[in-house]
């Protein structure tokens, strides 16, 4: 197995289907090698949302820039560059950016979640 | 299982033994009931560094802040805020932080790598 180091700009950016200007990049997953976990990075546009979700896995994110609210089973969150999250297996999820600028944010999921050809 | 949102500098900074000017943060772990990973923080000071170190488990790294040079296997990488690394399981690695602000950098490992009471 290889080392990898990249910088995430050049990773190639998806779009998130289901969602309103949100977006996608798989940094470390099981392409690469990754079997135990799976680290994304999302990017929320002005005006973008993703609507509820829930599965039978976990997140893990951090903020890296910009501002929104996580609403997770009703409850809403402001949050921020400097935020962290621990979304528990279930639970309903949703991200709304707000402010001027895009809400980027790191997701990590454990290996079992990641879809064939990640 | 609850959710969690914090602020990362509201967690607990523990120093890294065995490292010089080294310290880490636990975000997201077992105790919070994530059991497929765990997301740390970790921060090196100006002079900082951490010797090389080797296991059975993989790293995902993403910096979020500062620089410093990451040797992997004997193989240096120049890193900076948008790098980041996967570093494979038995991998030698080592971290120094360069320039004059700390280096912040976000660590992934999975959930069978961490230590009981984390």
């Amino acid at each position: 197995m290889k080392p990898i180091v990249g910088r995430i700009e050049d990773v190639e950016e998806e779009v998130v289907s289901n969602a309103v200007r949100v977006y996608r990049r798989w940094l470390i997953s099981k392409k690469h090698g990754s079997m135990n976990f799976a680290i994304r990075v999302f990017r929320i546009e002005k005006g973008g949302m993703s609507p509820p979700d829930s599965h039978d896995w976990e997140h893990g994110v951090v903020v890296l820039s910009g501002s929104g609210i996580v609403t997770i089973d009703d409850k809403e969150y402001e949050v921020r560059r400097g935020n962290f999250l621990f979304i528990p297996p279930k639970a309903s999820h949703s991200f709304k950016q707000t402010g001027e600028d895009d809400l980027v944010f790191i997701c990590v999921i454990p290996g079992s979640a990641v879809p064939p050809g990640k």
